[in-house]
């Protein structure tokens, strides 16, 4: 275990408001961190004081979603150049961040943003200024996502009135959690809760890794928002009874033509909304959007490890983190991560930008991209 | 715990062939049940030698599966009148088995049904009439089944050919744990595996409560019948991606109309299958069309305990069984057991008598019914 990481233990007030995963004390040369691999069965923050810690803290799972390690990673560079600001150790880094998860794209763009802003300086300059970048990286995600909130809370503001609930239907974790505030599907909800609209939260469990069991749930009950757990199948038969007013997800990529990948499920549950006439929408930063895929088909989608399928972690009677199979050993899985809705079935891009309702207006609203 | 029931260890390939989960071996007064409690972990044949030994293995779920309670009831009450035949005896275990599980249709039917052969026979008679007709109503169920499952051989032979394998997925469990043999939707694949139709079976697991990772998975591995176990949302992107050629789901009610209400999840299956145009069976025997019931909505929704949804349960690395929590305290769930399948999303009905297309086939197939 790297020494670089503290554990403390009990609820911590600051990671709760302003829906914060990560917080850099004023002027202090650390941040910190939920441990996201005890939620939501413990809250367990953890102090990250060195490159390795920072290391640790994206390889384990300790932090996950994409921004969020984007940042995670940011910060591991500034503390690596607090203790060594030299080209070598800032190589030296540099590899070993990006190294700690190799296929999130946010990681190596966060670090190759403090990279080119520290690279020229004067090694006595650079510790400070990567500081400086991995908070203006924190900022613009969250800067990113509150508008993308005071977008999506026009939905929601539209869909209640007298008095009733919104019942809002969301999958994995789009969340603070994911992200460095306020998350992308969850901003509207927590900008509509502040503002004492009335909400229910129908929180999907998300098989195999149950991101919206361990995560989301927590994020409601942790903000004391009404909320509902349901298996990822019951999704359909909730529209069908009339019980949910818009369906809220995230997106990994999104594509040129608005086909969405997203986390395994959501394909089935656009369908279903369609089936229902109930609006499908897709909170998304615009970074996420991948104007060189065509459509969905572009996508890869990654397969991992089939024992996400065959086991499921969780805490015993007595609290012990256990993991159970669920299945005998003749039984193999597949296990696909993400799955790809057709823009036929997305009612709208929620951006930082404003609402598209189709990918010629998701277009339109980023005419711009590139200059 | 009642004496009547003994416990067993280790694989019995007398449930393996011909697909049964119930025994009573020749001329014996007592059965034999795989305990599906056990299921994948363990394989616990269980001897059920007294009426108490059968209410146990009822209310306890040994056995589940409405035929299959139904026969274990009828041979309960054979077991009754075996020690004590009397009407004050009979009417005793009646009510003690009925009462077992309450809501089960097929159970209440079967015990009346013994009650009537048996109740105007002299008391020296009744034992032997009631082991004969809870004979008859297991080969019956058995009877239904075979039929079904030959019509839906049918449909597996011409999705086959040079030598690809035809890739079923199925939901739940509508096996032969299910039933007094060869199950419904299994049916068509367990022929079609006995005479060597190349078959892949895709599995989803079933949340809340797993049967089809725990019990379907099961009964493929045990007949070594290629199959994939996958998470229940993962079923439409399968089938975008072509990995799919049928799917065939049982029913616990079909309304007059066509609408389907069977497990959790196979309305979200069946959207996915119009959307891709794959062909969607459900098979059923007969006795599950509600006639009465003039469509889906006259189908009341069963909604369980929310702690199948919060908790999980599995074996640990050590084997023990173990129930884990996937939410925290502050979470709540909601547990609908079925739901309703529009009749416009079903490709064929799959009954003892012949594959119907629409509802107006399946009036046509069973006109003579009430006769």
């Amino acid at each position: 275990m790297s020494t670089g990481i503290e554990r403390e233990s009990g609820s911590d007030p600051r990671f709760a408001e302003p829906y914060r995963a990560l917080v850099r004390p004023e002027g202090a040369r650390f941040i910190e961190v939920l441990d996201q691999r005890e939620l939501p069965h413990a809250v367990v923050t953890k102090r990250v004081t060195d490159v390795d810690a920072a290391t640790a803290a994206i390889r384990d799972m300790v932090v996950r979603g994409a921004p969020l390690i984007g940042a995670v990673g940011a910060y591991g560079l500034a503390l690596a150049l607090d203790a060594d600001a030299s080209d070598a150790a800032l190589e030296r880094a540099h590899a070993k961040l990006d190294a700690a998860r190799p296929t999130a794209v946010n990681l190596r763009w966060a670090l190759d943003r403090v990279l080119a802003r520290v690279a020229p300086l004067p090694v006595s300059r650079r510790a400070d200024a990567a500081w400086c970048e991995a908070d203006a990286i924190r900022d613009e995600d969250v800067a990113i996502n509150a508008a993308i909130g005071r977008y999506g809370l026009e939905l929601l503001r539209a869909l209640g009135g007298e008095g009733r609930a919104v019942d809002v239907m969301t999958h994995c974790n789009a969340g603070a959690l994911a992200t460095c505030g306020f998350g992308t599907a969850t901003a509207p909800i927590f900008l509509a809760h502040d503002e004492g609209l009335p909400l229910h939260v129908i929180v999907s469990e998300t098989r195999p890794r149950l991101q919206g069991a361990n995560l989301t749930a927590w994020e409601m009950a942790s903000r004391d928002i009404p909320h509902t757990l349901i298996v990822d199948s019951a999704s359909g038969l909730l529209m069908r009874r009339g019980e949910v007013d818009i369906v809220i997800v995230g997106a990994d990529r999104v594509a040129a033509n608005g086909d969405v990948c997203n986390k395994i499920g959501t394909y089935d549950k656009a369908l279903a909304a369609a089936d229902n006439s109930i609006p499908f929408y897709v909170a998304l930063p615009s970074p996420t959007i991948d104007w060189n895929a065509v459509s969905g088909d572009a996508i890869p989608i990654e397969a991992r490890a089939m024992d996400e399928v065959l086991t499921i972690a969780g805490a015993s009677a007595s609290g012990e983190r256990v993991a159970v199979a669920i299945a005998g050993r003749g039984t193999n899985a597949r296990n696909f991560a993400f799955d790809v809705t057709p823009a036929r079935l997305v009612t709208g891009y929620v951006t930082e930008r404003g609402i598209a309702r189709n990918a010629a207006e998701l277009h339109a609203l980023f005419a711009d991209r590139g200059n």
